[in-house]
């Protein structure tokens, strides 16, 4: 297995904020959002706060999606990480587009390659 | 709930390739770094790979902890995510140690502040 990876941050704004809310959804779009990618998944943990938040994450055989939302804030704040060839702009994207942001602001992280460097 | 975070992101090399590989040891690092940070465990899922490596994640009310590591490179690739006034590098540095990583680097990325700013 190969150590390099990239890794997408990102932080989505004005979304929908039901969506944001709802275990349910984030957990099957998370699950599909990496299907898309190509990825393998391999474990699927997701947690509803009260009164409002979720987190989750799917560990995939390429590395993991996470979210963390704030439905209060109409915020979410994402990460896909993906080993090998995977793109994890496919889910990031995918993601971002079924919790209706309307503002994203994202960078990409290489990973496992030595220093730690930060491209856009 | 403040949206405002911090992550690290850390890259650890020339680790301990036992410790690397033992699952049940890295799951209790990761439960342990994030007590000793503070935080509130929620979700704990750890994953052990055929022939080698693990990953895994720390579902905290702060956020998450995560790790992937390759036993045959000697390399982890980990993330410690906290929200609000916990210290992420608290148990990023915690981990570490544990893991016996005789070189690291890391960035701190701040998160749910707006644009996506890192700094080392």
């Amino acid at each position: 297995m190969r150590t390099m990876g990239r890794h997408v941050i990102a932080e989505l704004w004005d979304c929908d904020l039901e969506k944001l809310n709802n275990v349910q959804f984030i957990e099957q779009t998370f699950v599909d959002a990496a299907l898309r990618s190509g990825a393998e998944v391999r474990e699927v943990t997701f947690h509803k706060f009260a009164p409002h938040g979720v987190s989750g994450v799917v560990i995939i055989s390429e590395s993991h999606l996470t979210i963390h939302s704030f439905p209060e804030h109409g915020y979410a704040s994402i990460d896909v990480y993906t080993c090998g060839d995977l793109d994890p702009t496919v889910a990031a994207n995918y993601i971002a587009e079924a919790l209706g942001a309307k503002m994203r602001e994202a960078v990409v992280v290489p990973r496992g390659m030595g220093p730690v460097i930060v491209g856009a």
